[in-house]
């Protein structure tokens, strides 16, 4: 049935195109732009970076140029116009009269003339994009992500992603209204125009860090993996924050509850939070499970091309599933690119393993591009912008105090059980990395009925301009004057952070965790580990015969093996085995995920002990 | 301005949308309904051939599967026209009512209900597929072709294309005007329902062979070299032939000229033809020129990433460009592919190639996928089917009585210039191969007013999953009952093949054609070859000198060489340097073009006087 209301939707759609040449031109015009749009900024911002200038990243480039084309298609709007009306003459000579004609019944006054509308148009050419270029932008991160640092970071990734983007939520809504407060006394705007409700949804909406403009600052940098993993892990995790609490407090507004603090509701959107986190975490690893039983009970590796088209649509189908169940498709596709690297990337060929990474990245590299070129685009063409001076730099201001107000305290508070602190150099780099993008373009631009959420609508796009712009630029100066490592190397690194800890027993989350993988999830899913039979009770038996890894071949145990040693990253080049004395002894990687996830793993007072035993 | 037209024709189109979440996960269900086909495909397709059962073909397999599909579709046709009922009725709750209501003002009675407009629908969502997936399908064939096969066939090739087509068209248009008649007097149809316009009309639509499925047949069986170049040769340029037969039948139709043959209107489809072959062919070999100095001239060599991104967005954009100015896509892709394989691929790193033609070869295969399973779909859903079975039938005769009168007299015309003949057995098979597919359907979607129309329409998507299905499973005993060599090797084959002819001199257009191509444009457009300043008369002299291949570097020194004995099919492999005697000479892989691509090069006897020269 859901099929059908998808043909059906479109189907409306289509009745007011032209004839077949105007219509197919413009299909070739479409798709024409955007791959121009992303040579220009491609060829241009890897000319700037050739001449050492690496102030501008593909990001900021794209959206410059996105908007270039918005102000020819703003100035060209006459004209456009005349050549839709003689399009429309022509059309009644070629038999071929339009079956519908559009009556307009809105009563909103400025939705009245047919530029207006471009915001729709805007809203779903952007879901169109968010579905089909977001899920390999965030898959190749998630992906090439250090896991060992992700695990071990976790408990602050997600203190972070969740107290963080609600204490900023809160802080920029209170300061906004605030400045809504000057607004109405200086005369700039009437009482009423802008309630709490609104600088609250304002909150929300510009709350959470992007994770595309994030990844696409990191990749040019280099930072530091530890840090580079709190901006990511942060920045993917708290989009499901943003987008939980955006739906509340929009859900409080249409109900009209207003001024008043509910917390009842409260509750409920924490727990909303949570069942999304949970929801989109088990849709992620659903669909990993299927990629790694696929590959490791076929024969699909031996054909590198099958495999990788099974990897990247199964990987794509974890984000369109969750986002069409109501889930976070960003936080599924996430935790699918996570265990991907982790479990399916076990079974793949070696050809089939350098092809997934390289598709990915060519997808995540191009996707970006497109994304943001067509939010520039939408900066300067979307009609019912309301440019408001005090409410915009107001913004600007509350950004940094709310990123401010919730990196300080919690790192204070993390720091307390973490053994790895968040040195200070880490929490400046982290208030001034809170970048904005996409994700709040697309939660802004859903509702502009009011003035006021025109207001925040532009103030959002304006907001994710400046950050990416002038944030960015300036991220490569700040990392020199804050003295943090750049250029970093994961392999190197994950040598000072090699086999320690485990010695505390099954009994913590952390041993329950490594039991799981360890001994169940990685010999089910993949041919390393040990066989299920051994480890499974009896009444398993049939279950574990199934699943149990052997028909081990001898180039795949030797990856179980050096894979051990390795992060995913450097997986696809040829490397040499590891030493007889590291593969002899129990793998270590699995024991790395440090006090439960806040950060203390590097205990270098252990590793002898390990070494000994 | 024709981004502005853009714009407009998308943005009328978005109105009638409904809520935020809807459509939201409508976008989803699209993609992921989308990739779970082409996941099934993938699979299913796999493991039949796994168990030697090699009838089916990832294109049949996709129609079928996109059928099911429809099936569903149907099927849950009512579930899902009160689902959209609900939806509408929902929306006033939520403070969005659309500001738009549509009015049929159609007077064409089959357009009525909802669901009838899934054609129009249907249509444009094939242009974006065809915009989208259909480049890399064709880029991939050409890029891969073996070059100096193609060269040698291509007088042959163009004969089959040109002359075969129209030949093909008459023949049907004849035989199915003879059957149209036979329905009228057996009472199926009534006088003047089927006039002789509509039966040509029919014969151009499906008069080209579909390059996808023919591609898709030949890379599943692996036939001889020379008979893989002649199908899809045939195959890509016979589409431009059909493009233009059938607008100029459309064309004729609507002026009402009707039955009389008019030697002008005749003589301008000659022109428009050649004047579409000779401008696509430009314009995929500007953008082979762009991308050719580009990667000549930066130094982008050292990001493969980047270098393949570029290499795919400028050929994707030759496509697009021809498309948007009028001219054939399909032909303009097939030679930016040829001449990318040519030059371009001598200036990218190893990696940058082998990158470029694993991104295509992804590409390639969903696209074929995603194309076919779409068909399918639209095959049960397009609601104005009319089924004659009279004139199906007549028409599945027909297609092999034309595919005849087409293939033997020409091959017989050709044999008589040809040095290296058609054998009898290659031309059964090229009778017997004559796969219709998404073109046709392309074609004969744009026009569904008239009952003669719509029964076309069916008829031609009927008869692609004839071809498709039949003659695709029928492929490979044929072959083997045909004696053809299976499983060919192109390294082996281009050996008996090496160093012949060429000792013409420059008078013929074959010498021409070498000299332009190795004395101009290899030194031009990549590293190889003698320097132009040698070349060029004196007042070149900037000229030359900018072009000139000065900053040849040893490795891409050593790759001119190489390639001079490889194929690009093999380009991305590690080779072994040609022996010196070979690579001391003049090279000689320029001068095997044949006499004048009728296909006469391998003329063994001359060999021995190029290695005495």
């Amino acid at each position: 049935m859901r099929m059908f209301l998808v043909a059906q939707s479109f189907q409306q759609v289509i009745e007011v195109m032209g004839t077949d040449t105007f219509r197919q031109e413009n299909a070739s015009l479409l798709v024409l732009a955007a791959i121009s749009l992303a040579l220009i900024t491609i060829l241009s911002v890897w000319k700037l970076k050739q001449f050492k200038y690496r102030l501008v990243n593909e990001t900021g480039g794209a959206m410059f140029y996105g908007m270039l084309l918005g102000v020819a298609v703003r100035y060209l709007q006459f004209d456009g116009a005349q050549g839709i009306k003689n399009h429309t003459c022509t059309c009644t000579d070629l038999n071929a009269t339009p079956p519908f004609v559009m009556v307009n019944i809105s009563s909103q006054g400025h939705w009245s003339s047919p530029l207006d509308s471009t915001s729709q148009m805007g809203t779903f050419n952007l879901d169109v994009l968010f579905n089909v270029f977001l899920p390999p932008i965030i898959f190749y991160g998630a992906y090439t992500l250090d896991q060992k640092r992700f695990i071990a970071n976790l408990g602050s990734v997600l203190t972070f992603a969740f107290f963080g983007t609600l204490i900023s939520c809160l802080c920029i809504g209170v300061c906004m209204y605030g400045f809504t407060r000057l607004m109405v006394l200086l005369g700039q705007a009437a009482d009423g125009d802008y309630v709490l409700i609104d600088c609250l949804l304002f909150g929300a909406i510009t709350s959470a860090t992007d994770p595309v403009s994030i990844l696409g600052l990191l990749s040019d940098l280099r930072v530091d993996l530890d840090l580079h993993t709190l901006l990511f892990g942060e920045s993917v995790l708290n989009d499901a924050v943003a987008i939980v609490l955006t739906h509340a407090i929009a859900t409080y507004d249409r109900k009209g509850t207003g001024h008043a603090f509910d917390p009842s509701a409260f509750l409920h959107s924490v727990g909303s939070f949570l069942g999304i986190l949970i929801g989109s975490f088990c849709m992620g690893f659903i669909f990993t499970i299927i990629t790694a039983l696929l590959t490791k009970f076929t024969r699909l590796r031996e054909s590198p091309l099958l495999e990788t088209s099974v990897v990247l649509l199964l990987s794509w189908s974890s984000f369109l599933s969750a986002e069409a169940s109501g889930l976070s498709g960003i936080v599924a596709v996430l935790f699918c690119g996570l265990s991907q690297a982790r479990y399916t990337i076990l079974n793949l060929s070696a050809e089939g393993r350098s092809r997934t990474k390289q598709l990915f990245e060519v997808f995540s590299f191009l996707g970006e591009i497109f994304i943001y070129s067509y939010m520039g685009y939408i900066l300067l063409t979307f009609p019912p912008h309301v440019f408001k001076a005090l409410f915009i730099s107001g913004a600007i201001l509350t950004v940094f105090i709310s990123r401010a107000c919730n990196i300080y305290p919690l790192s204070f508070l993390l720091n307390l059980g973490r053994t790895n602190k968040i040195t200070c150099s880490f929490q400046h780099f982290m208030v001034f990395a809170g970048l904005r993008g996409a994700v709040a373009f697309s939660l802004a631009v859903r509702d502009t009925e009011t003035e006021a959420k025109q207001t925040i609508l532009t103030t959002t796009l304006l907001l994710a301009g400046f950050t990416i712009w002038l944030l960015g630029a300036a991220a490569d100066p700040l990392l020199h004057a804050l003295d943090i490592r750049m250029g970093e190397d994961s392999e190197e690194d994950s040598k000072d952070f090699s086999s320690e800890v485990s010695m505390r027993g099954p009994d913590t989350a952390r041993g329950l965790w490594h039991n799981l993988d360890h001994k169940y999830l990685k010999p089910m899913l993949t041919h390393c580990g040990p066989p299920l039979t051994e480890l499974l009770p009896q009444w398993c038996g049939v279950f574990a015969r199934i699943f149990s890894p052997t028909h081990v071949q001898e180039d795949e145990e030797q990856f179980c093996e050096m894979e051990l040693h390795t992060s995913p990253l450097n997986l696809d080049k040829s490397e040499p085995p590891p030493t007889p004395d590291d593969s002899g002894s129990e793998p270590h990687d699995d024991l790395l995920e440090g006090d439960l996830g806040l950060g203390t793993s590097p205990v270098n007072t252990m590793e002898t002990s390990v070494n000994t035993s």
